[in-house]
């Protein structure tokens, strides 16, 4: 009886007074509290709907001229809110349109076949002369005849497969569907067991029919649907002629020395997508073996590995690659106390089409948030840090604006970098998801227990951890979006979040029709959504001390190795573990725990000058560069953090320790040790960083 | 390294010298290697194939004229190979012909649907004049037109989904696909939830084209195949006018009181099967909200639950029910030393059409297989006990003709019943599975271990335990076949075993010339077959004891315990588990391996008489009656058996402890402390016999 009087007392008080969070002393908790009420009440709720509509009037590809209204829009809004805002302009090496591609049946009977998506009579977005054809940015050009195989998803263990079964796919043109990996290594893959080309289409068994009802009756893929997107596979991340440099404008004072366009990893066979629609004719006169039994799709017949000779497909593409101008837009609210550490907040602008949930719905959430913060900074509530909210271009063809300005700020992201908070199509249904660094799980978590989820009577707290665990879902970082340099190739700690939900994704038709009939037709997750990224950014920005969750690494980092343990020892049943690195999260978890302690009782004594303070956080933002190795990875030494990366043979999946992960994926044995040493000496400088922190504080 | 000596010498000593088995003396089982040698020599690999022909000439439904003829073909040539044989007729209360049907769709456009299978151009088969459209034997009559609703599987949950969804089916036509449960029970939940009609068919996803390719391409449903079947749902087994007695003929001198048809428990509503292609034709038109994601079907479109006011189905059956007269065969080879201990071994003879797989694979294989007995009886080599081979009439109306004679020899088979082998459709593929009760699975691996797997260098032990558990996969025995009657009510130890793989159950395609073509094309699965039932049943027959492995009764009942009590208190914390049967459990454990160590030292000893084996023996069959509880369940008395049933809300899967089993699907604890007593009682029993037999052997 008396547990549950207990319990029924701190729900009362969780609910109406959060706990106090780390970093804050109780004054500062207390003006916080003040803050984020305020916060929450200058939310304008009918705001991300405008800019929403404003920002996806039309399609707005990176160097579209109406992509260049969309920047000019962003800044505007931003500057109107009392931003201070920056234009970083590049140049890319990219194509900025589809050029000219068919795709032909020859043989047995002529057939040319669609590549782009039906108009709907009652969606006049459909009709807009902006639209292109359905492609794949960094294909190659050519024009190839030949016979098709169909590779289920392109994945690396499907090229196995096929080889196991004795299908030479030389010469032959591959179709492969979508899902399963980024389809860059589809083309990949393909190119490097020698297809001449490649046709990539959405099967209705993942995307279409067979998960609902189709558009326009439905938000899933109908037959002409097509998934646009880039193919660019290079070892490392952004402008493929400029890694671990920023792609400066040509015309620049700065002269950044580039990669000759033939030295460039670029894939050389065509490729281009395709609807299930059209997909169907080929798959469906298909004549050899039939597919193991998971690569079965949904279309209504048996899925053949092998075309025959009697099915002769042309594929042609021819597309050109060049310098495009991209341009990231940055609004900077100045910190009152400590301008130098940054709350970074950050989508991309760029679109394949419309953009409607990706990546508007991101972009239109963020103007509303820096609106709320102008009103904010208006009413004297200005925060400590500087929150700078970041508008990237060029992502849609391989995460190359957010990239290049990282390497442009490489030594101030390095000195001043807080953290990175990523919303790229942040609202683009009613569900909830997200993704983050150790030390910013905790934060995600207790914010979402202070704001109130919209057609429901939870809050987004007790919404997103339906299955009533000891913490609600929370993924690890991978590829596919604009974290990525931030957090792997400079280490600053990141999340990734937002809402989601059944959407015709990279198509023609995400517009705000589409939006306005299927994601949210009330329009109340917008400032949801806005609400949670405020509150993270504004309790980032002003607590006494950073309020990252130490603890959370000695944690993580104990999990994470003992699951690369158990792998390794599928295969190789003498490994005896990484001892040195056992040991040293050991000492980690007593020299973190003694460290939050010390934060927590230096902050009640109040007894510290701003001074003080800022040397404090300036060790707190080393912390996670004890991750960052200068020699990388052997998968590329672009990716330097230990401790997260993208997937190297996917593309979107997340590595933990890649490190380890990627000797695991070799069955390898051979730098086990090497790694042990390496990845005890970053534990052990983050031990030490503590250790030192712990002393000053003394 | 000495280890590894003596698993290399005890591999050897296996497989050219099979370590000695339960019940056998040294020198009986140094007899019986020589037996089991020459039971090799004598099958014959080619009469499998020549019996398989011979029997699927015609469609043979029961009652039917071309069925008489397979009556009799399996009497001449059990008769042929020296055993006895005798018919057992019985007149049961069944509809021996579809009568007449009709599935239209009246609006929005009238379209009549096609009802059977298309002829196929190169299958002569597929025209045979006695071929009938699909069917549902046990339909009630009517003729409806109303609105559609899919039901997914139709399973009690399906229901109970519609239900929560708030979709009424009140008055409309329900459309389920099949698989999940037994057929007869979508009719009674359908019925029970009001609806006028019921159209079943087969979703390509399960068993169509999404599997494989389709007949005659290959081994899958095309989109005419149908599924046949009965529906019957008695809460007893066989003639649905006379639970508990013999269905003797009308005409004989014995009279059966028959239940009046109007009391029999039948369905009222008109039931009928179509394939997909033309299910199609419903399910492609219906406009109402989207199913849940795990009822969508391999059909190209997103399935709805409702079809709408717009469309209108009509079904009309009118089928005749009367009786007819269904014949069993048993041919019996005599006991040299105990011909009132019997091994039954069984197959039904009756099939929807030609029967190929179901049930004449089966049949053929009994029928090479008392050949081969016949020739080891002339060679003098007579078994012990005596070998019946019963052929089943009226299974596929509901397990009948084996019912029947159950009833009739109900107090045989409780003296001299030692074993019932189920061998239904026992030749179908080339995969292998089985199901035995506990006595039985020791004798399965251990014979399985002693058999060649054909188109490998594999024992068949080897073939089926691919996983290299510490035993191969062996069920438990669910509903569907001939051995319910004798496992379930009357508690003669049973398996159910064979080869399988895909096929067109129950359809017109189920022909000699689809086995030809991708059952079995060089015919040796027949024989392998053949090898394992002799094996078993020759085994069970010469042993000096009857070799039941007594140990597993404890280590299953354990197991089973187990599971029930983690199942209950999932709805009951409170739940303290069986305590009593828990006890009894334990002094089983302890007497059943002292009463097998005094079986095998009393053998070795060699010290007894015949007359002495005969009164052990006849204790030895006495032990599984001890789970022969005379109350029977609460879901129908006719189940007799505390240790296994069907599944009465499915009809297919397996029960085991089903007096517990009820108690958990209602989420019931009224009734377990009376469990407890009930099933420690019959415990108890078992382990009262067991320590009787330890004190005469003594």
């Amino acid at each position: 009886m008396k547990r549950i009087i207990l319990i029924i007392i701190s729900c009362f008080v969780l609910q109406f007074s959060p706990a106090q969070y780390d970093g804050y002393s109780s004054n500062s908790w207390e003006n916080q509290l003040e803050i984020e009420d305020l916060f929450l009440k200058h939310i304008d709720k009918t705001s991300f709907k405008k800019h929403l509509q404003k920002l996806t009037e039309r399609p707005h590809v990176v160097g579209s001229k109406t992509n260049e209204d969309v920047i000019r829009y962003i800044g505007e809004v931003m500057n109107k809110a009392g931003l201070d805002v920056i234009n970083y302009p590049y140049d890319v090496y990219l194509p900025k349109h589809p050029g000219s591609s068919l795709i032909e049946i020859v043989t047995p009977s002529r057939q040319v076949l669609n590549q782009k998506e039906d108009i709907i009579s009652d969606d006049p977005f459909t009709k807009d002369s902006l639209l292109w054809k359905g492609w794949n940015a960094f294909s190659g050009s050519g024009d190839v005849t030949a016979e098709i195989v169909y590779a289920n998803y392109g994945r690396k263990e499907d090229f196995e497969t096929l080889k196991e079964l004795g299908v030479d796919i030389k010469g032959k043109i591959v179709i492969a569907r979508y899902g399963g990996n980024f389809r860059g290594y589809k083309a990949k893959f393909a190119e490097a067991n020698g297809a001449a080309g490649l046709i990539i289409y959405t099967d209705p068994k993942d995307s279409g029919f067979a998960r609902g009802l189709v558009y326009p009756e439905g938000p899933y893929y109908n037959e002409s649907t097509i998934q646009r997107g880039s193919l660019l596979t290079t070892d490392f991340t952004g402008d493929p002629l400029t890694p671990f440099e920023p792609a400066l404008p040509l015309d620049g004072k700065k002269k950044i020395k580039r990669l000759d366009p033939k030295e460039a990893q670029l894939h050389t066979i065509p490729v281009t997508p395709i609807g299930y629609g059209e997909a169907e004719k080929i798959l469906g006169q298909m004549k050899g073996v039939v597919v193991p039994q998971s690569w079965q799709g949904g279309l209504p017949f048996t899925y053949r590995l092998e075309g025959g000779r009697s099915l002769t497909i042309r594929l042609k593409v021819d597309q050109k690659i060049d310098f495009v101008r991209a341009t990231n837009v940055i609004g900077t609210l100045k910190g009152s106390e400590a301008p130098n550490e940054w709350i970074i907040l950050g989508c991309h602008l760029d679109s394949w089409g419309f953009g409607a949930t990706d990546p508007s719905s991101g972009t239109a959430m963020l103007l509303s948030l820096s609106q709320t913060l102008g009103k904010l900074k208006e009413d004297g509530f200005t925060p400590k840090r500087s929150i700078l909210i970041g508008h990237w271009d060029a992502e849609e063809h391989g995460v190359i604006g957010s990239t290049e300005w990282v390497e442009q700020m490489r030594d101030q992201l390095n000195a001043k970098g807080v953290v990175y908070m990523n919303f790229d199509g942040a609202v683009s249904g009613k569900g909830f998801g997200a993704s983050a660094a150790p030390t910013l799980k905790k934060l995600l978590v207790e914010t979402s227990k202070n704001v109130q989820y919209p057609y429901t009577d939870q809050t987004l707290y007790e919404f997103w951890n339906k299955e009533n665990m000891s913490e609600p879902p929370i993924g690890n970082l991978g590829g596919g979006s604009d974290h990525i340099a931030f957090y792997m190739h400079v280490g600053v700690p990141s999340m990734s979040g937002g809402a989601g939900g059944p959407n015709v994704y990279h198509s023609n038709y995400d517009s705000f029709r589409f939006y306005e009939k299927f994601v949210d037709p009330e329009f109340q997750m917008g400032s949801m959504v806005e609400h949670i990224a405020g509150l993270m950014a504004l309790r980032m920005a002003n607590g006494d001390i950073i309020p990252y969750n130490l603890n959370r690494y000695a944690a993580d980092l104990k999990m994470h190795f003992g699951n690369a343990e158990n792998k390794i020892r599928e295969y190789d049943k003498e490994f005896e573990g990484f001892k040195l690195t056992g040991e040293a999260i050991k000492s980690l978890k007593n020299t973190s725990e003694k460290l939050t302690m010390k934060i927590k009782s230096y902050l009640e004594e109040g007894n510290y000058s701003k001074r003080e303070l800022k040397r404090l956080n300036k060790q707190m933002i080393a912390l996670e560069k004890s991750f960052i190795s200068d020699q990388g990875m052997y998968f590329g030494s672009w990716y330097k953090s230990l401790y997260a990366s993208s997937d190297p043979f996917s593309g979107y999946a997340a590595w933990i320790l890649p490190g380890l992960e990627y000797e695991i994926a070799l069955k390898s044995s051979n730098r086990l040790e090497e790694w042990d040493e390496r990845y005890s000496a970053a534990v052990g400088s983050l031990n030490l960083k503590m250790n030192k922190l712990i002393a000053e504080i003394e």
